[in-house]
């Protein structure tokens, strides 16, 4: 490892992926992203989403390469590629089989969460009245998952199921894309017990730029963004902190209404949005793309993070997460 | 590479898996076998026997690991283990995607035949009457194969396919298992025409041990065999010569069942077999499983080959194939 590089990297996008978001990655210095390559798709339906993935890396060859072990963010860094990490927003694609965890790691997946909004097999949603924690099944994908080397991400989850998953995973888990609620009282944002337990136990929260997640949603300043990120450091310390954009760029509105409503209702269902506001919410001034990570960094500065925090926020403290976390034990 | 180091390698089996199985390959040592891992699957029901795999690589890990690449052969050599490489014995698990044959490859595929005995969706099996060559998905399959490493079997074609596939293929090769039809004109079994034009393409034979692939099936002696061999040597030369012993020990007679019959009829097709003899038959007194690879070994000195040139055929020339075969383009 080259001591002094410093690598950007984005612990959770969700594009309308094309040349265009690949040219801004490399405009913006992202040197590394995790993309969510499923919400509520099974096992085949995701072989489709990695064959598509396979066809943009051959075709984009010269600006993205697929990630699989935090070398290939140095390679990629060499060559002026972005590396591009799977990961699935839900246990959809390992469907009721519990072999289909090797399987996706050996296909690329890095991270996957125990559950999106709803109850899964494996955990409870933050979306649900009652939360019962890890289930049956759930516990024993914690220990296959912590074998292969996929990252338990517990974003979506509730707070007892959260709890239980830091306290029964044996490798450090994450919470790629979410906000601390003591800042904005989000169903999806965090409690200071997750938080503090996350980073006790060695684990990651990548602070999320989707204005849902946002005091003051779209109009949320960069210096208040930095600020919630320096209460938090103050909290549970600057290394276990870094960024999940959760950055949805392009997507059509029907994009939201598969995240939120998938195949399990035939009603509506608004999610973090509103009958008023059901599509995606208009991205701050400050973060419209991948060009503007440069602007996270000058706003970290700015609230008094040093240089040395600044790159542990932007990508050092996500690069020593996946040098230890994705490799079968 | 270790100059001095000869590896014995048998480039086609598909037993009834075991502990058995796997010591006994020890016994022989064996350091890699190209195993079948599916007949008539489509991609999910592959998936599955990946899955089983998996479970045998991690109950068995003092015994077998897992071969993607020519170097995990030395490494079973040097740990005391046996390299499991995986092949497919028709295309059933790409369906009619092409964007599988990468995924296959990814989850360790390193052979594909492009048919078995009936015409597929890409060549023309060697039990039809008519055969009409590479079709167009075979065409584009031959080509995406190429480019990541997958390579192409054409053991159970029939003539005019297996001619057009080593005349379209910008690699080499293989006939993973079969025997001259000059020897024994089984309908699995090939010509001068295909042997000439395989070897001089860089592709590799592997001789089997199939008894409906042998003169004499069950009786045919090890002088015999070997014999065979040194003729195939006399005509192709010594470079792309190997084993490929078509073991099926252990299995239950429903096995063979599957393999002939799979799912394609509702009726009874004996295959190589017949009404009279429908099951397995009986291996050769000096090949009954994996610890009889010692004999193969001194048949062929017993004929005449050289030192050097048995030890190509055992297993150093499948060596140089998987060298240069398996990795993308």
């Amino acid at each position: 490892m080259t001591a002094h590089k410093n690598y950007v990297i984005d612990c959770l996008q969700y594009c309308n992926w094309s040349e265009k978001v690949f040219r801004q990655m490399r405009k913006g210095g992202v040197d590394a992203v995790h993309v969510t390559i499923c919400y509520h798709e099974m096992f085949r339906e995701t072989v489709s989403n990695v064959e598509h993935w396979n066809s943009l890396f051959e075709k984009h060859s010269d600006l993205i390469l697929h990630g699989r072990t935090a070398d290939d963010i140095r390679r990629a860094h060499e060559s002026g590629r972005t590396a591009i990490f799977f990961g699935f927003q839900n246990c959809a694609p390992i469907e009721d089989d519990i072999g289909l965890v090797e399987i996706c790691h050996t296909l690329g997946a890095r991270f996957m969460q125990l559950s999106y909004n709803n109850q899964s097999l494996l955990a409870t949603g933050c979306y649900e009245k009652e939360d019962t924690g890890i289930t049956r099944m759930g516990r024993q994908v914690i220990k296959e998952m912590n074998r292969v080397g996929l990252v338990v991400d517990m974003s979506h989850s509730a707070e007892r199921s959260t709890l239980e998953a830091i306290e029964i995973s044996e490798r450090p888990i994450a919470i790629t894309h979410a906000n601390p609620s003591f800042w904005h009282p989000a169903l999806r944002n965090k409690s200071d017990d997750v938080l503090k337990a996350l980073a006790q136990s060695g684990g990651m929260v990548g602070f999320s730029l989707y204005p849902h997640h946002l005091k003051g949603k779209s109009d949320c300043t960069l210096s208040e963004f930095c600020d919630m990120i320096a209460k938090t450091a103050d909290m549970i310390g600057v290394d276990h902190i870094g960024i999940g954009s959760d950055l949805c760029q392009d997507q059509p509105d029907t994009v939201v209404d598969w995240m939120r409503v998938g195949r399990w209702t035939k009603s509506v269902d608004y999610g973090e949005g509103s009958a008023a506001n059901p599509g995606f919410p208009e991205m701050p001034t400050w973060f419209q793309d991948n060009r503007d990570f440069p602007n996270l960094a000058t706003g970290l500065r700015d609230v008094g993070f040093s240089n040395e925090e600044t790159a542990k926020i932007m990508g050092m403290n996500w690069l020593s997460f996946y040098e230890s976390s994705f490799c079968p034990q």
